[in-house]
């Protein structure tokens, strides 16, 4: 099943979250419309709950219905659009390529959003840093250890998966940390090889309308 | 397909994302091996680490392979086990009902998870409190909003799916933080409508081999 209309995403080009989406969409070659959504304007985002309560991008606006949540957008992708598939076949690897998608969306990536960092930032100067850092560091290690099990040539065997779409934001945000990433060479193998592939360049924050804003 | 072995769940009672998997294994009727994690132990999550790299509960032990993160879990089970499908065939419903699992499961635990919460009071006394409270409030608030408009009996349409496995450990937590659940009717009404159900009783962490333990 396709779906009739074009989709909206609304997006904004640093949010890990649009990223990944905005890759899922690339590599399924989905032609959509970009709706930038200004994360540090509370005009803008006030505007978005009236759209979708949660008030949060990614969101996907399709056949007049909403879908916050960017796994819950990949898989709604996944289910009803053509092309290379984003979960493996096999029910373990399947499992895993899921596993590893959450353990960076529910495990790392809540710990250093934007809203986490301010408010702890205005509880003490530098602690929203600092907590974040330490949620990556664990996370990241728990990360290269899964993905050594995991792994082939992608995080889990030889195709790309829905793991694969967490890695590249992960990474940008552990450099804008200035994280030591020498101990995790699974990580940055994986994402070296997604670097050089045509939808991942394509959803890359720089390639996107809103490239540089507030930067 | 379904799996040769008896499933292990490690699992510990109070556990939010142990939790829902319980409710998943409970509403598919799958016999399996429970496996208490002392989440106080700092014995027992390493011996869990040597098990998962994640190193945190719930995890499931199938056929060998180890499977992490609650709704990797359940979209496995639901794949591979025969019953109840823990998500609705509409692709639209499928998308909400996994939207509003992740909005939890990503947008509000993390925030009050057991290692957040050390942190913070360990920073300030009371931090971690006001912290999850902050993000409880919003997420709750969002929450209500979310199933104003998707739900049914349950919280989408009139099947139980996803989305009623996050719901029973999101208003317990929030009880222990002693918020004010009234403004939130149509998420009391589904909580209350759950609790009858054998399958969310069994889940329970009363019900649990290891409940009391730490209390």
């Amino acid at each position: 099943m396709t779906s009739e209309q074009k989709p909206i995403l609304y997006s904004y080009w640093r949010s890990s979250c649009s990223w990944r989406v905005r890759i899922a969409l690339a590599l399924k070659n989905i032609d959509y419309e970009y709706r930038t959504v200004d994360l540090l304007s509370q005009d803008a985002k006030d505007q978005l709950k009236s759209v979708n309560p949660v008030g949060r991008v990614p969101l996907l606006l399709v056949n007049n219905y909403t879908i916050n949540e960017s796994l819950a957008i990949i898989e709604y992708l996944d289910e009803n659009y053509p092309g290379v598939p984003l979960l493996p076949k096999d029910p373990i690897k399947r499992a895993q390529a899921r596993a590893i998608a959450l353990h960076v969306t529910s495990g790392i990536q809540p710990l250093h959003n934007l809203k986490v960092l301010q408010i702890l930032n205005k509880k003490e100067s530098g602690l929203g840093g600092e907590f974040a850092k330490q949620f990556l560091t664990d996370g990241l290690t728990a990360l290269e250890n899964l993905l050594k099990e995991s792994s082939g040539k992608y995080s889990v065997g030889d195709e790309i998966t829905v793991a694969d779409l967490v890695i590249p934001s992960l990474l940008y945000t552990a450099g804008r940390f200035n994280l030591d990433l020498s101990p995790y060479p699974t990580i940055n193998r994986i994402n070296d090889t997604l670097a050089e592939i045509p939808a991942f360049i394509a959803a890359h924050p720089d390639n996107q309308p809103d490239a540089g804003l507030n930067a």
